[in-house]
């Protein structure tokens, strides 16, 4: 059997800490997690629920903050080594096409996909309820703000990182208005990034387990391997105190993305950790973003913590693939 | 201050009474409601929430009916007086493009809207959910279904009896899995009837009064008058035993209809009589399409009684739009 | 045994029918029952819980009215037999001590008590959230708004007609902010109207029957009697198809009224007729006014049916007091 | 294809009306319905969901009334043609095996069957919540109570008419403390009417139409046949405005009746006359007892109506299990 | 006043940690809790509320296995000391008395009782819905699944260790399908491990304390002492951010186990350390098993913490029950 | 800009620590905390959301304590440093004004507070629901029980410490029965502590921010300064998984405390330590009281942290008002 491959770039910048001694999991933790801790500029209390991306040798991101008075916010930062980060105190100035002030009332859980030559950036936006918006930039200094992709209520948009048979398509993931306890993940295509239509269902919450049994939602922008397209997600267990936020990971179609081919049965990460137990939420690992690095098929995969911190683990793509596809369980 | 019109043809055969001595209001009952009774064919229990329309000379329609299984379905029915109506046993039967059978799991509260020579059909269809089903046909003999304009959850999908700026218009309403207990119309936009975007808020429920309080949704398909837009629809007051569904309109701008000019302060018509009040679901008047006609300004109004029955109520545009203004709230 | 009789007024002008042939209850309905129908007034939907008091020789009232727009306002009406009303389209002007305007944002559920020469009003208000509004009239031209009673969530206030040991008394019904699931009969005390406390629970829902297993809440201000306060009220049954509201009554301690002597175990009157079982509000009656007559003992209660309509049954004081001790459970 | 028939007793003084012209219904109301009315005897009020049996060639019953304090008891009623009943004010005196005292804190929805010589009543009972209360008598005049069926939470306990492969078979309805939202029908064997094992689940709510999609419990006791036992149930859809309760029926595997071999689609009756859609529970049909005779096949069965009437429909033996075969679904 | 003794074997290789300086409580944690961690097997995630028995001069146990799909599963270990245990990843495999496979959906909290020469194992079953599965085993090589014991829906199910009056004895806690907000503990009887009836109700949640004011459940087998049976189980407070699960204890009856006689007041152990307060789900101390030596009086509790651990706390039975009869509290 | 002042006496003894090098927030967390742990006294399981105020040279206080049953009651305590208490194991031993013994059914989050010669307390008390418990005493050696303030439901009652326009001033949060999920903070006025009017509301959950979206409530005290009372308060941010309690503060009117003049955008002090986000209740920090010293502008808060433990933070009042008014949002 042939190695499974990321198709894409190098990336040989990309943190990366071999996997520890003993240790018989697919996906481990970086050692000095989290890598962000409470107050991380002047006017946020928490940073977490991010999408970095490479950016001229060096890497930047967007960065979801609740500010000390809570709402959440959208910032930009950069880094050198993607793991040591310098943020912007002021939230991301958005305009519209014509250059005017284009801010959403609160902006939450972003993701970063380079298509072409052009960033989206997609997030949970304000619009008489929570809905996809999107916005794009070319070189991080001026964010362009498009129209949202969709009614309310919507959470998790998620962009493919190129066309699929001519049309942008995004994952995305039909919710209510509170804290819903439900939902499943949508596929939905587009021509201009405007019109959005021919939606696919793409999975359910549910299975034989019980990690994902009340909602899944899309997390970092997929990757395109030798074997389809590799999607990490999140899956919330619903306990008698609390939603539990795991991550799992699939294998879709490379050309039709509503195909499931793989997927886990059993979570690849689920809160152990401190930081991931205590915090403003306990119990969330939400992934939103990974670097991977086509040379060596390394994975780092950038996640919240407790709605709190910031956190990395790593894993090896040909590893992870055979993993997904020899206990997958598609339903 | 001349009169309002309604933009459009002539429906010379409409059906009509005039408004009853000492009647103080501007919409007024048909005086042989409900015009359709429990069990109106073999497999169906009720008939209501139904749209109609006037089809070459004579009148036809799209009709709720909720079958004895108790599951909703649409049926096909035809008038000449558009008051006695005949109904097809058999539901509609929907295929795709390319023929093939494309029958919706359920489907509810119809509305048909003719666009240039086309009649398109919305309604509440299943996709893991409810959403805005859509189809289409020339000729009430082939009914071709088209792509579902969103992902769930969606209800009240209404289209614009004509482009505007170019585009196909459709007022929607997002909503939940259940009972929603909210509920703002918003309006989407498209070039093709199948990719959609552009998604504009248009009005919440709320305001002065409480009619309208819980949640609204769109009516019949807007009348095009010297005025603007005139769209009936249906406000939910949220009582200790149960939902009341009221019906009031409201005037839009003529090119952008996200902005309302107008909006009914005070209910226009709400479940007083038996018919209204009593049934499946007690106390509910659901506006869902109308017959109008421009030389006369005449409207009559096909309403839904208590998810039981179908009843016709009328007014005169003129007399309408006058009230709407001298009577409006926009908030 | 001696007779019971009211310590009051004579009211010879009051309404009344005598017990029906082959009633075999101490309470029975007016014949003519609704006396008030949809659309009273240009501007209200309903009239119903609202409170009569005899004036001058005649009679006037307090009415609830919802009003078209759906909202609860106070309007004042006149009747020469206090069966047929003559109704201000017009809310009831309040205005504070220094004559400036005092209109509450909402008001329902009124009830008006005579104490020595003044006219009270008190009534369900907005206040952050529903409370007990206060008012007072000597002529029912000039209505004058006094502090609020309570700070949020109260209901159903309940004068006494005369002060008891110095201190104007008050029944009242702590709430929440919507449809209550819970409540008892709670009595507060206050010097001056505008400072209130000694706060004493008088009475629980439950019991051994379940007409009164929900919440109960205080109904026409207590008649004082050779036995005690005879007050009416309201006790409420939560059915898997909402609430049905009932009337029972209460015989409390002269001196100490938060003292329950006896106290209804079945309920006096529960929605049977048609005007009690459909309308806005299915199943609702509930008391909100007395008229009596000392000389013959004579009692007509006043109470809203279905949120809709406003009836009236009777009963003769002798009697009632000795069913009620007869068959009382207090709990 | 022979016909169908009740294996069983033959009941010529049964009440029986044909049915009427033009109805293309399996089941029809009987023309003088309901058969009961408000306030039955001096303590109640209602009486409905009630159980009756030939005996001694006329006809006994055990009826569930609803007190004038709302609690519901057991009552004793006989009637020389069933249809015009005398029932007993004073609720039934149930005493243990030693003649003790063993009277229910509350008890509804009583089923009577009589199995070998013996009458057991089977009724929702109070045991810390509600369970299936159970007690016998052979000459209605003494009435045993045996030990409850189970622990709490169920309701609908539902006795076979004879013993099948030796066991005594009762099916129940697992339930919660309050209005359960769900409820799959289970079937529980006895070889002594005292301890219940070998539980097995008969059917769930749900299938392709809705009339049946929130729960169901069964009916009468089931009705032997040469195509298997015949089974009425009530199944209930919720509705923005409560619960609506219809009636089917099934057809169980003769000799392991955990079998279902068909299940109607559609309800036989759902509520649409003013005594099923108005009451103290709008729109409830449940079925509770049939009185039927093997010689013609004719069936009556006795079902409550809005939680207020009793009332009573009929149908063939043959002319049903034909339709249910034809129209069933088993899922 | 004599001492309390155990009634029953020596088991003199039990762990045992005398009770530490200064500690005032009567019961105390092992100093190396907790005894297992995070993924105890490759396949499990977390073990936790489970039970141990002493085999064969050694230790075994059935353990509440999560497994990385979060599905909960019973495992077999063994160990030499109870304290550091051996698992099986593999989960126990049931089958039937004719050896056919028999494995349930899903199972959850053991308890594992020796009567007579035969363990029983029951647990939390997956039937329709949550109920009491039942098994037993003779060797811990062959493990043959019984008849479910209920309907459902039913939790914390504990056989007691020996017959009583010739009867299999079992306590068990109705609940319903989700994260039950009550639940009181009943007892249940049986000649045969198939058929159950003669029901008794035990205790309620309640009291003048708050710790167990929510609901409460059986833990492990009673002990048989010369007091009665001493039984502890978990008491469950709610908490404005969860339920919180707290271990008590009480003496039943040594003839009727239905009867409490004493009970504790306080807690006997509340969630204070990092392992019962962080974790799967916070704030949960949950009794499950004991070891326990009649020669010493000495008892190794046996409880899961945080729905992720398992923990171990020692008592001595003479202090023990001196206390709970000392601080008792029945209602 | 002249620097701002406490009105008051000066506390030269009580505990201060300096602002920490590199701490950019105007509150800072004692070195030591929490400064109480688990099980402070025999009956005792927590201590927290307590009351301490200066007396006779040193410091007493009156605290929370939940017993080992989980009931709340308060506790008298007493200290030299304010920072090392001793608590008695009695419940405070209240009688009323004829000496008869008051104890109320559960007590919790009491507030001290001295006005003239005599020190209330206040706390959350059962009456038939929680309402405002109400005492006083002059030496904490008699505790006087006066009139309950209200009727229920309210909490956070809170004393300003001299009168204003000749009335007691309080500030209280309506509540409901359970976990309360709205709540607004209002102030009532009394001339005797006894009886309690002239309502006003004075500030909303709500606000630009999400940390006191939920819900908010009176802290301790108000301190009287030169730019008027600053009263510091919690607000509450519902998370999916509980609510969040943070601290905050305002700047009333000095003659009309109604009049909210300035508040803090941002929370001051958010769980961010173990102690804050670990125990009970996860995630709470609750302000109770203040001590403060009008020489040098400090202020010690003492907080409930995670229902289990109490904490001390520190700031300067000259530094805390101007943070306040820089960065206000008023609404």
């Amino acid at each position: 059997m042939s190695k499974v491959k990321i198709i894409g770039e190098s990336l040989k910048n990309m943190p990366w800490e071999e996997k520890p001694e003993g240790c018989d999991q697919v996906v481990w933790r970086h050692s000095a997690n989290p890598i962000t801790d409470w107050n991380p500029t002047p006017s946020a209390a928490r940073v977490y629920n991010s999408a970095v991306v490479p950016f001229e040798g060096e890497f930047v991101g967007v960065f979801r903050m609740d500010h000390k008075n809570g709402r959440a916010h959208l910032h930009f930062g950069r880094s050198k080594d993607a793991l040591n980060w310098e943020f912007e105190d002021e939230t991301i100035n958005w305009v519209d096409a014509d250059g005017n002030e284009a801010e959403p009332g609160y902006a939450y859980d972003p993701r970063v996909v380079k298509v072409e030559d052009t960033y989206y950036i997609l997030w949970c936006s304000e619009f008489h309820g929570p809905t996809i918006g999107v916005g794009m930039t070319k070189d991080f200094k001026t964010f362009t703000r498009l129209e949202d992709a969709f009614v309310p209520f919507n959470r998790n948009g998620v962009l493919f990182p190129r066309k699929i048979n001519d049309h942008f398509v995004m994952l995305n993931r039909p919710s209510d208005t509170g804290h819903t306890p439900f939902g499943d993940i949508f596929l939905s295509q587009s021509k201009d990034m405007t019109y959005w239509g021919k939606h696919r269902h793409v999975m359910s919450n549910g299975g034989s387990g019980w990690w994902q049994g009340t909602k899944i939602g899309g997390g970092p922008a997929p990757i395109e391997t030798t074997e389809g397209w590799l999607m990490f997600y999140h899956g919330v267990s619903g306990t008698c105190n609390g939603y539990v936020y795991s991550m799992g990971a699939t294998i879709l179609d490379i050309d039709d993305p509503s195909k499931v081919l793989y997927r886990t049965r059993d979570y690849l990460l689920t809160p152990e950790k401190e930081y991931e137990t205590t915090g403003f939420v306990p119990n969330v690992a939400f992934p939103c973003a990974t670097l991977h690095d086509a040379d060596t098929g390394r994975i780092a995969i950038y996640y919240g913590a407790a709605d709190t911190y910031t956190a990395v683990a790593y894993c090896e793509v040909n590893e992870l693939v055979e993993y997904i596809k020899a206990n997958s369980e598609v339903f």
